[in-house]
């Protein structure tokens, strides 16, 4: 394809990775460079993309249709996203949902001055969840909507894990309870707190001769983490862990139960079973990049959320295909 | 709430009375009257809507926002859609797949000449499923979408049903064949026609005397309708057919299996499960509704589909409170 457009990546994290692989499955697209902290000499990168200095970053002006921003959200994006869409459309996957207000502000203000797109908060979730779940409550009023997580490696849990005294290595997953899934989609629409909905499954690597008991009890009465949760420890070995463990699995189901009528039930379900996390988000990303260059060409300025993007504006066909093969 | 959305709704069977059930679960919305074939005086309508014969809609042309055509996709809507349109901004639910290009031109045609914003073929397939198959294959390009029908009432095949001699009534289900759903769901994208996705489970009430064997035969052996499908018949009495079978349950599954990186499985599946399929239909139709009335609102003339409306206009919620709450 001639006129592809030219992506830009900041950050060459899991995510930078997972998104440098999501644009070689798209033929309209083309990543360019990918921008670093650190010294990018030290960047290995597929596929003969460069690996730039952050700092030179504005000499790709008129390169780059859109920078798809990799960072994190704790730090990373609050400072990147705004002053990056002084220059750039932008995409990114900002997840810090009570903030979420706070820095569309800030995008916003940046995007609308510079006349560029910058479509915030894309992902899973937020990203297709949000949309599903705004779905299901506008269809279906009469009803209640839940998230579910997992099965899914959580980071922050895992850490919580490893930190525990005389553990060597582990991992921990958030599991959804099946009776509370089942209980949902019956209509029975409960009340159900996070630990209601899912349990915590920990694989852990003992040091030598640690005591296993004190561990187990040391995790499950963790406060925040595990004390409220049902929590499963189980031991192995570090053989085992890199085997059957070193995935990032996750995913999640939102389930909506609804009533119209004389009180006809109606459930809608959205889920999702990934084995790379950051790989699925960053192929999110890289669709959504495809709708911010367009709506930049229309000169729709300012910060977007999916909510605000046409759907049709992320696929590669047309508006007459998708009427015609996909409707 | 004062400034109501004023909608009309076009045809009073399952559907309308659907859409007028829905209209009162969203508190932004007042149904205004109800259009009809028939002698208006003959028609019962809920909550003191209006009846109104066909040939007086012009009337209405200053006291209706959107127009709801609830005819059939067979010979109503070709005529009514395009001429409506001329109109009022209209929602419909088109539904001949191989036909929604020809038809979109027809009312586009009309709703760019009048000004107004028409949505065609919403509801959830075309709708729903419509944008999940393209949401998934636009995020997994690597990868393949399948949908699913079932468990549903056909009406078609329950009418194939009781063509049958010897057959006083019956009623005829699709419902997707699990091995075939699970084939899917561990990514070996196999080549399923419809008959392997799914068999036919049909209920029949059996004239006095007549030969059930010979009716089975009949029925399993009907070309088009069964011949080609696994092919369930179970005799029922009168009493059990009304008793248990005189809802109209529909629903299925769009399942996609897809690809990242080195080779990781992403699944992505969205199902429908209902109890009323006319009155899941009309909630879809309703809350389109109100995105018709913002999108004509900012002066988006012309025929529009799921896939050109942003996801926020459907939501009575402000991108504000969506941001905030849903995101």
């Amino acid at each position: 394809m001639e006129d592809r457009i030219n992506v830009g990546i900041v950050g060459y994290g899991n995510l930078g990775k997972g998104v440098l692989s999501a644009i070689s499955q798209n033929p309209d697209m083309k990543a360019v460079a990918v921008f670093t902290r650190r010294d990018p000499g030290t960047l290995t990168i597929v596929n003969d993309v460069k690996a730039e200095h952050i700092s030179n970053i504005e000499h790709y002006k008129n390169k780059i249709d859109v920078m798809i921003l990799c960072g994190g959200s704790a730090t990373d994006l609050p400072e990147q996203g705004p002053s990056i869409a002084k220059l750039f459309n932008t995409i990114d996957s900002y997840d810090t949902h009570a903030k979420i207000p706070e820095y569309f502000e800030a995008v916003n203000e940046s995007a609308k001055a510079s006349g560029k797109t910058s479509i915030i908060s894309v992902g899973w979730d937020p990203g297709l969840f949000s949309l599903n779940r705004m779905f299901m409550e506008a269809v279906l009023p009469e009803g209640k909507t839940y998230t579910f997580w997992g099965k899914g490696l959580s980071q922050g849990h895992s850490d919580a894990v490893r930190r525990v005294e005389g553990v060597k290595a582990g991992v921990q997953y958030t599991i959804p309870i099946e009776e509370a899934m089942e209980r949902v989609r019956n209509g029975e629409n409960p009340e159900l707190s996070t630990a209601e909905k899912h349990f915590r499954d920990c694989y852990v690597v003992a040091e030598e001769g640690a005591d296993k008991e004190k561990i187990e009890r040391d995790i499950k009465t963790m406060p925040n983490y595990f004390a409220d949760y049902e929590t499963k420890v189980t031991f192995i070995t570090e053989e085992e862990l890199k085997k059957n463990h070193s995935n990032m699995p996750h995913g999640g189901v939102v389930i909506h139960s609804g009533k119209t009528g004389d009180g006809n039930k109606q459930n809608i379900e959205f889920s999702l079973a990934l084995e790379s996390n950051p790989e699925f988000t960053a192929s999110v990303l890289v669709a959504y990049a495809r709708a911010a260059y367009r709506m930049s060409k229309e000169g729709q300025a300012g910060a977007k959320t999916v909510y605000d993007v046409p759907p049709g504006y992320v696929s590669i066909k047309s508006a007459e295909q998708l009427r015609k093969e996909l409707l």
